[in-house]
């Protein structure tokens, strides 16, 4: 293998006997103390630090993906604890198993359709000729445009008036917002529905204004619902419901078995 | 099931078609650019706001816990991903499950010693006899004392001293901290070891000082990590090491019987 | 790396351009079309090939835990599924990330218990006094006593009598099974409870007559409920419940809250 | 909840004090010592019992799948049980969390090319037709061909004659067999190069004679190899490789930022 030393290499974090060093900032004396979690996950992840505004815009992009209520992905991880609660960390990662392409995962779906829309279409495009494609291309597949809708929040996702507001007053709302909105009007024109750009479109496209490559998007909902997992755990390790379900859920599902 | 239906609750969360309420705040309005990362991590877990002093401790605890390197966590999570790479989520989630009593759980065992060090010791313990009584003790059963000790970073861990260093700043350098100290005098008397408080014998006392049950204190951890593996990931699709590591692996482990 | 290369093995398979060659034997030729699952999970654990009764009591030790209707684990795989269809391999983790201490992991605990107490017993120990010493152990620690008592089936566990025929027809019913037998009639005269001997406890005994280490004992169950997984996936795709149950359980759950 | 207690059920299994029915047979007297544990998935996932030949077919496809070295997965399992050896069904949910769209996966692949090559085809195609158009389709996107190539065994992998002539044997050799290798024939010739049918393409081949949905069949490659890393767990605990592969990854990862 000596041929080979040379081309393995992660430039994330180093440790020396008395450092520990993440992208080229001393852990102890550069970085505790001296910023919060969500700028030190920007840190982690660009090798940049956070700007006042990126700071406000980053961490309320992952605060959105923390919590929302009892998820099939908290009901995961509850009852994952209830079997294992000496485990917790396998409770959690659980809970995560479940955040793919129907549930948090469509920020992914967002984001990777604004970055297409605008691929190959040149320094000054036509937003409404890109959002009419768009549309178009996705009725064509009879795809659902991803992040528009939400079986809950209608007609609008309270989430998303916030989200913009915040990327306009951070200097976020550049061209990625513009054309999940005109998107947004144009499948509602085109489909006759109501269509609320949903919190997943919203984050999507800002996840765009960042730069962030799409593949990487659906970590931001990742790491932010380990967050809100461990609450859900905490609470039923004090207020325990997974073995009342469970107990409810079995006789249900095989009353007609048992006759 | 109607008879049981006041029988399962959860206090974290509630949406409506126009509100996300999460612990009594309103999240758009309330928390979004209003509030960072940790702090709602510190409202999602204890329904409180954090003060400034809570804000600046939490937020570095759980900083500490994000990114150690390329440790087997890494190492799980960057495999997995190889052979899955449509499946963030689950890269996360397998790189999370190995973070049990060996790695970052340990924050978990030094918080629970802490704690039932001071079970039955009344208003004023003597501290430095608690010190000598739960050292002997873990002697007694051959158990390492969790929190003491690091492979790499001696003669000391240089996270400790600047996270008892911002105890100390903001107000939390109580008796669980001062506890773990005398823990490490005792332990190294007592062994003639070199014996450095590690990160998450420090953590474990302040989460002490904090109050969380330490059944919960893996969790920061876990948590944490899910960040440092989601820049991992990142990494890895941009710069792959899994596959030469891979090969590599089974040829040298399989060499023998290849003949 | 070059002076280490030695030192990393494993001696369960290796691959040529054209061989695979699995414990030994060429597994497209010695093995496919001659050899069941179980008789090949055998060998691959143990380097061995099955004698005919080892072959019919390990195929019914993992049969016995496939399948055991909608418990926490397939009820956390059905949710994971629902929000990642495309993932099914995470749904099936997610499922099996809760076989831990409660669930399922008990056979480790039962098997621990048995090969513990032979711990220096001698050649020709008298086994009523070590059940009777095992009982008085769990007893002054306050411990349930592993593979004993079942919330559903009483006063006996079907499986149990069915697995220790097969013990005895196949030449396993040997030290560890009459101990367990023991404990259980000592565990009732002691508590004065019903406490049948349940599958994991029985389980656990036969485990030990296979002189599996039990370490490796839960691996059992975690292998047979993956098959089980697939099947309640399988049924989740063609017939779901878990976006009901998630409707359901999140009003109940958070009813008090919207009020 | 009153009014919709019909509407989930499973079908899979139900218990009652003294008994425990999977598929509708008692499973301590109809089943154990009555079956092998492939022949128990079998029942498990479609509800009948295997005829002799399925149940050669089908042993012989799943255990085609256990276990093929020191893959990814196996990497990422030893390298969770390192961290958290109390938790091993959580070390092998982190190995099964990587086979998705590159490694095993692609027995899905294989099979839904397959049927989907059939659709709307009518009673009698042209199986050489229907390969020339898989063919060409793949090609006309880009796409790799499921099921064929293998970076190491080649010019043929040797489980593919081995399992296509059990399908010969057990009347299993039909019409999705024939197209597998008609394509394999076809791409070839369209490429010129040398594209063995690997394992997932045979046995994608096969998981359509039986007739299984094609979103189903990764499940295959799951619970067989839940089987095989339960081996590498076992091997790891008695001669571990994961703590001195961490250390020399570690090493050669960050040299160049340590300097």
């Amino acid at each position: 293998m000596t041929g080979k030393t040379a081309d393995i290499r992660s430039d994330i974090a180093y440790s020396t006997p008395d450092r520990i060093v993440v992208r080229g900032k001393d852990l102890p004396n550069e970085i505790l103390g001296k910023m919060n979690l969500g700028d030190f996950a920007y840190l982690q992840l660009t090798s940049k630090t956070a700007t006042p505004e990126q700071s406000r815009m980053f961490n309320a992009l992952l605060i959105t993906l923390v919590e929302h209520g009892i998820t099939p992905s908290a009901i995961a991880a509850r009852m994952t604890y209830a079997g294992a609660p000496e485990s917790l960390q396998a409770a959690v990662a659980a809970g995560l198993c479940g955040l793919g392409t129907v549930f948090v995962g469509t920020t992914e779906g967002s984001a990777k359709m604004l970055y297409e829309a605008f691929d190959g279409a040149g320094d000054h495009p036509d937003l409404q000729a890109l959002a009419a494609k768009t549309v178009a291309d996705f009725r064509a597949r009879k795809q659902a445009i991803p992040g528009l809708g939400h079986p809950v929040h209608k007609p609008i996702d309270p989430r998303t008036p916030r989200l913009f507001q915040l990327a306009e007053e951070n200097g976020m709302a550049g061209k990625y917002v513009k054309l999940v909105q005109l998107i947004q009007a144009e499948a509602e024109r085109a489909t006759g529905k109501v269509l609320p750009i949903n919190a997943t479109g919203a984050l999507g496209a800002i996840c765009c204004e960042f730069g962030f490559p799409w593949k990487i998007v659906r970590g931001f909902g990742v790491m932010a619902r380990a967050i809100g997992l461990v609450g859900h755990i905490l609470e039923e390790s004090q207020s325990p419901m997974s073995y009342q379900l469970w107990h409810e859920i079995e006789d249900r599902a095989s009353a007609h078995l048992r006759g």
